[in-house]
C-alpha cells in the first residue's frame, strides 16, 4: 500500500482534520472485534459465505414509573444512505495497517486488507426492513441483513448505532405527542443532547411525532422551518442596560410582530411577565398584528397556564398560545393537562379551549429518553448458507431463556382483527403460508405458551418486511419526512388504545407459528443435547 | 447574495450530501432563538456590545440509587477546535435567507445577514475555562465566555452541546474506573450509544478513566489502539457449519495467539466454554504463547468469575485475564467485586489476585450515563459592558432560589487543606484578593449559610480558570489525551474519599466570598424591589 510507512497518528494529526473527520464518519465506525472476526473469516475462506442476521429488540423502553407498549422504527433512511456511501478506502486501510499487537506485529494481514480493498463495501448486502415511522414490537425482526459473512459482521455496530438510538427517541416523541393530545410539540433538546448525536435525536423526534425542532442545522438539512421563542438572557440584557422587561418585549415584537412568543418568567410571571406581555400585545393588536403567545419555563406550569389564560382572556387575547417548557416528558404533560382539566372550570375557563391553545417545548427528557436511555436492539446471526441452496439456521443458547433468538430465514406478518386494529405480529418460516388453514396456532417466542386464532377473526394480513437495500444502494424510494410521519399516524390509529396507554400498557402479541417454534426447539435441543417439542 | 433564488430544500437536496453534512457540522448547529435574538441585538445596535456568559452546572448527576460527588470536565478540546474552524459561510447564509415567516416574509434581514457575513465567527470571543480532565463542581463556573453579544449568544447551544454530554460521560467513566479498583476498563458502548454522538461519548470515557475503547474510528483518530474480544456470532457460525465451539476457539487463537480473549458463554460457561478455552490455551502454551483471557457476558458474573478462576488455575493458567461485561456500571462492578472478595477465599482462591486479573467491558450504561442521562449545564448572562470601562453585572431572578446564578466578572479558586486535599472552590469578584486577610468568610451560593476558614488551614490556593480561546483560535496548548488523563488522576488523588464515595457522597463546598455574595443579594434586590444583605 502506498501509505504503508505512515503512522496512524501522523496520518491523523491535528493538521489533517479532513482525514480525521472522514474516519469518524466512515466504515471504521465499528467495534474492533468485528474486524478481527472478519479477518478470521477471511483466513478460513468464510468471508464471502452468505449469512443472515436479524435486528430486533427484546423489550420496550421501561421508564420506571411508565412503560412503552410499542416502538416507532427510526433511523433507517440515514443508515441506508451511509451504507450506500461508505467503503474501506485508503485512510481506513492505512489505519488498519498501523494496528500492532503487543509484540509489535501487524494485527491485520496484507492479504486481508487487499480483500477489504476489493470487497470492503456493502454492495453484496441485501436488507429487508420494516419501513421507518412504523409501529414495531419486541422480538419481531425489524430488519434482516443477508450477505457475505465478513461484511455483514462489520455492519453490526454501525447498524445498531444508527437504529437503536433513533428508535428510542422516536418512541419517546410518539408518547409525548400522545400525552399532548395531538397539540404542537417542539423539540428543544440540542443543548443537553448527546453532542453530534443530537441531530439524529432531533430527526427521530420529528419522525416520532414532534412538529418542529429548534435545531437550525437539522431543519435546514431537512428543508423545514425551525421554531423558537427567546431566552431569559434577552430580558436580562435589557435589564442590565436599564431598559427592563417591558422594553425588551416591545423591541422583540417590533421585529417579529407576527410570530413573537414572549418568555414571561425572567422576573415574576404574574406580576411582571404576563402584564408586560399583555401591554405589548395591545400595541400589536392596534397595529393589526396577531400576537403569537407567551412561554412559561419554570414554576407550577399547570397553575401558571390557567392564570395566564385568565389574564390573557381578560385582555381579549383568547387565541394567543401558551407554550410550556422545563423538564417536560409524557408523564409531566399528561399530569399538567389533567390538572388544567380540573382547575380551568374553577376559574370560569373552558378547559378544552385552554388545552387547544397549549404548545409544548420538550428538550432534555426527550432527547435522552429520560427513564430509559437506551434501546437494547441486537443483531443476531440466524442462518448461514449451506452451499446446497438452503439456509442452515443458527442459534445462540444463552444462560437466559428470554435471550434465545428466533432462528432461520423468516417472514413477519401483522394481523388485523375485525375492528381493523393490529392484534398480533406473527413470525413464520420463509417458505410457509401460515394463513392457509382455518386455525392459526400462535406461540410465545420464549415461553411454552400458545393460543389459537381463527381465520375468521382476521380482517387483514400485512407483510411488514420490505426490500430496502440491494446492489449497494437503498431501494426504499427514499421517503421524505412527511411520508414517514404519515406512516406513524396511520399505525397508531390502528393500534389498540390499551397498547398505547402511557402507564402499564397492554402487551401486544408477537408470536411464532408452530413450524417456527418447532425449529427453535429443535436447534436448542441440538446445541444442548436436550430435546424439546411443542407442548 | 449569489444563491438568493435557490430554496433551502434544493440547496440541500439528496444530491448535495456535502452541503448537508457541512450544515450539520457548522455554525447553524444552534437553536433558532439564538439567531432571532442575535438579529434583534443587531437591529438595536447591541450585536457587538461585549458581554460575559458563564457555563456551570447546578447539581451533580444523581443516578437514583447512587450519586456523583464530583464531575470530570470533558469536551473542551473538540469545542475549541470547532470554534476555531466554524463561521457563517455561504451555505449557512443561504439557509437563513430561505427562512420565511407564516405570511411568507423573510425572517432574516439582508442587513443582518451581511453583518453575519463579516462578523459571523468566534474571532472576537475570549474564553477562560477549567482544563479538560479536571475535577469540577456544581455552581462553580467551568467556562466563561466574553465577547460580542450576538456571537456569544449564538455560541450558547453548541457550547452546551459539546460540554454537557462529554462531562456527563467522563464523570460516569471516572466512577466506573474507581469501582473497578483501577483495573482495566474498556468502553464498548457504540452500538447502544447516541448515533454519531458515540464518538464524543467514547472520547469522554477515555478522558474520565477508561483505558481503551472498541470504537475503531475513534481510536484511529486519537492515535491509540482499539480493543475487543469476539462475538457469540463467531461461535454460532462455526456451530452452524458443524465445526463447534472448540474448533471456533482453535482457529481464533491460531490467528491471534498472543491476544486472544475467548467468549465462553455461547453454549454453557462451565460445561463447554471454559473447558474448551482451557484446551486451546494448553495448545498455545505448548507453542510458547501466553493466552490472553476469557470473557463472561451473561449469567451470575461474580459466581462465574470465581468458578472460571478455579478451573483456569487448576489447569495452570493463573495469569489469564477474566473479562466481564453485560450491563455493567459502577454499582454492578462494585457489587460483583465485593461478592468476589467474599466468595473467592471459600474456594481457596486469593481474592486480591483474582481481582487483579479482572477486566471490565462497559457499554450501554456508560455511554448513556444510566440513571441520569443528562447534565444540566447552563450558560447564563452574568455581565454586560457598561461602555465606561466596567462590567455591569446581570442576573435572572427565578421562581426557584436555587437557580439564581452568580453574577458579574469573577475568579474561581481551589483551596487545599493541610492534608493537601481540595477542600473548597471559591468564587470571588474579579478585582478582589480573597486570601489577603487571616479569616476567609465563605457563603453558600444560594442559601443564607456561611462558614469561616482561617488562612492557616489553607496549604495552597490555585486559580482554576485558564485562557483557552483568543483571536479565533485555541490557546490551551492542545493537550493530548495522556495529559488530560493525568490531570484527572492527579485531581482525584487530591479529592477527599468522602466526595469520591459512589453512594451518598460527602458534599464538596463551592462558596462565594462576602463581596460576591453581597453583589448577588444587591442585584436580586434591585430586580425584585426587595432588599437583602448578608446575614
Amino acid at each position: 500500500m502506498s501509505s504503508g510507512g505512515r503512522s496512524a497518528a501522523s496520518l491523523l494529526s491535528g493538521s489533517n482534520e479532513a482525514v480525521r473527520g472522514e474516519l469518524l464518519d466512515g466504515i471504521l465506525q465499528t467495534d474492533q472485534y468485528q474486524l478481527t472476526m472478519a479477518q478470521l473469516y477471511w483466513k478460513e475462506g468464510l468471508a464471502e459465505r452468505h449469512v443472515q442476521f436479524d435486528f430486533f429488540f427484546r423489550s420496550y423502553p421501561d421508564y420506571g414509573t411508565h412503560q412503552a407498549g410499542y416502538c416507532i422504527a427510526a433511523g433507517l433512511g440515514p443508515l441506508l444512505e451511509w451504507m450506500g456511501d461508505t467503503r474501506f478506502g485508503r485512510p481506513e486501510l492505512a489505519a488498519l495497517a498501523e494496528q500492532r499487537t503487543a509484540d509489535g506485529k501487524r494485527r491485520f494481514d496484507q492479504g486481508f486488507l487487499s480483500w477489504l480493498e476489493e470487497h470492503g463495501d456493502f454492495s453484496a448486502i441485501d436488507m429487508l426492513a420494516v419501513p421507518e415511522g412504523r409501529v414495531v414490537h419486541a422480538n419481531a425482526p425489524i430488519a434482516t441483513v443477508r450477505g457475505p459473512l465478513a461484511m455483514a459482521q462489520i455492519l453490526e455496530t454501525p447498524l445498531l448505532n444508527r437504529l437503536n438510538y433513533p428508535t428510542l427517541i422516536a418512541t419517546k416523541a410518539s408518547r409525548v405527542k400522545e400525552a399532548a393530545r395531538g397539540g404542537p410539540v417542539m423539540e428543544f433538546g440540542m443543548r443537553r443532547g448527546p453532542e453530534s448525536g443530537a441531530h439524529a435525536g432531533g430527526r427521530a423526534a420529528l419522525v416520532g411525532g414532534c412538529d418542529f425542532t429548534s435545531n437550525v442545522a437539522l431543519s435546514a438539512s431537512l428543508g423545514i422551518e425551525p421554531k423558537g421563542t427567546h431566552a431569559h438572557s434577552m430580558v436580562q440584557a435589557f435589564m442590565a442596560l436599564d431598559l427592563g422587561e417591558l422594553e425588551a418585549f416591545r423591541r422583540y415584537v417590533d421585529l417579529y410582530p407576527d410570530e413573537a412568543i414572549l418568555l414571561v418568567d425572567t422576573i415574576d410571571v404574574l406580576e411582571s411577565g404576563i402584564p408586560n406581555a399583555i401591554e405589548v400585545f395591545k400595541g400589536l393588536r392596534a397595529q393589526g398584528h396577531k400576537p403569537g403567545g407567551i412561554r412559561l419555563d419554570s414554576g407550577d406550569l399547570a397553575y401558571l397556564s390557567v392564570q395566564a389564560a385568565r389574564m390573557l382572556n381578560d385582555a381579549g387575547f383568547e387565541d394567543v398560545s401558551i407554550v410550556i417548557s422545563s423538564d417536560l416528558d409524557e408523564l409531566a404533560i399528561w399530569s399538567i393537562l389533567s390538572q388544567i382539566d380540573e382547575e380551568a372550570p374553577r376559574y370560569g375557563l373552558d378547559r378544552d379551549s385552554l388545552v387547544r391553545r397549549m404548545m409544548f417545548g420538550v428538550g432534555t427528557r426527550l432527547i435522552t429518553s429520560h427513564g430509559d436511555p437506551s434501546l437494547g436492539g441486537v443483531y443476531k446471526l440466524v442462518a448461514i448458507d449451506d452451499l446446497a441452496g438452503s439456509w442452515e439456521p443458527a442459534i445462540k443458547v444463552s444462560e437466559d431463556l428470554e435471550k434465545i433468538p428466533i432462528p432461520g430465514e423468516k417472514q413477519l406478518f401483522r394481523v388485523y382483527d375485525e375492528r381493523g386494529l393490529a392484534s398480533a405480529d406473527v413470525v413464520a418460516l420463509a417458505d410457509e403460508d401460515p394463513f392457509e388453514g382455518d386455525l392459526l396456532e400462535l406461540h410465545h417466542p420464549h415461553r411454552e405458551v400458545h393460543r389459537s386464532m381463527r381465520r375468521s377473526e382476521i380482517s387483514r394480513v400485512e407483510a411488514l418486511l420490505e426490500s430496502v437495500f440491494e446492489d449497494g444502494r437503498r431501494v426504499d424510494g427514499s421517503p421524505d419526512l412527511g411520508t414517514i410521519r404519515e406512516r406513524r399516524a396511520l399505525d397508531l390509529e390502528q393500534l389498540d388504545t390499551g397498547v398505547r396507554r402511557l402507564v402499564n400498557p397492554h402487551i401486544y402479541h408477537v408470536s411464532l407459528t408452530s413450524k417456527m417454534k418447532q425449529l427453535q426447539l429443535d436447534l436448542v435441543a441440538e446445541a444442548t443435547g436436550a430435546s424439546g417439542s411443542i407442548s
